[in-house]
């Protein structure tokens, strides 16, 4: 299972596709793929700053085919100037990989940080030393919006045993 | 010149199409040329709504290829709850103008109503007469979507000759 982590956002919308090469839920059967930003340019009027998120995040699913697409659920106490534009990338991050066919999920920031690092205000640091160790490399580089659309990643994989489990129990 | 006014919402999001038939700015030279509400099934996951309402405004500008699509500008006082999918609803109706290859403006409600009736806190009646008027139809149809979305379309066309006279003053 290929599962693509996105972080939505506006100037830097970050992105990581993680596999499981083993099948398992095993710490080391999880590997990263690709992992990047989208960067749009804060100077360019809106309208054209979401198509070309829009065109890079459908590049990127037609590119790697995963099954499952993982976008971070927002809510709007956070920052109410950046809320909008969170929202709208989310918007199309869904609506993308709606029509790409993917699977797709949403988790939280607390309930990624706690099936990771086993309690939901884990700091970012801890997040990231987690989703290094799991995807079995000595650090996830780049900036922080890498490091959290990884971690959406391994979050759903993590779940994945638990969604079999259920599953098998309503057949 | 054709504007597609739309009224970003995720359950029921209106649209209204509104040429100038005289091409100058005179109360009845502007026509509703099409109108409408795009509804999306609340019961349906939010990934698969949001690609419907993606499609839908794709189709529409596709059929009729309007030079501006005007969108309401919304901000996130207003409802916590439907904030959220009003953002998204926003940023695939602002990645599909650009993509479209059409001009994008934004107004705010207080825009429009200032617009239209002359001040910033008109009521939805007040509002929905004004577009009849100006329009020449004995009423606006439907729910208040599709009045809205006409009143974002005949804003755009009001602003028309004070964008020319800026615009040439510029030259």
């Amino acid at each position: 299972m290929f599962v693509l982590g996105v972080d939505p956002g506006l100037s830097r919308c970050g992105y990581g596709l993680v596999g499981a090469t083993g099948g398992a839920n095993v710490p080391g059967a999880l590997e990263a793929v690709a992992a990047g930003v989208i960067e749009t340019d804060p100077a360019a009027p809106l309208p054209e700053r979401l198509r070309i998120l829009r065109d890079e995040l459908r590049t990127l699913m037609a590119e790697h085919r995963p099954d499952v697409v993982a976008v971070e659920r927002v809510f709007f106490q956070v920052n109410a100037r950046t809320a909008m534009s969170v929202g709208q990338a989310s918007g199309l991050a869904l609506a993308e990989a709606a029509a790409a066919g993917c699977e797709v999920a949403q988790y939280t920031a607390n309930e990624v940080k706690q099936a990771l690092a086993g309690w939901g205000a884990a700091d970012k640091g801890q997040v990231r030393r987690m989703v290094a160790a799991v995807l079995g490399v000595a650090s996830v580089p780049g900036p922080s919006d890498v490091a959290d659309a990884l971690a959406l990643a391994v979050c759903h994989h993590f779940g994945a045993p638990v969604r079999r489990a259920v599953a098998e129990a309503r057949r």
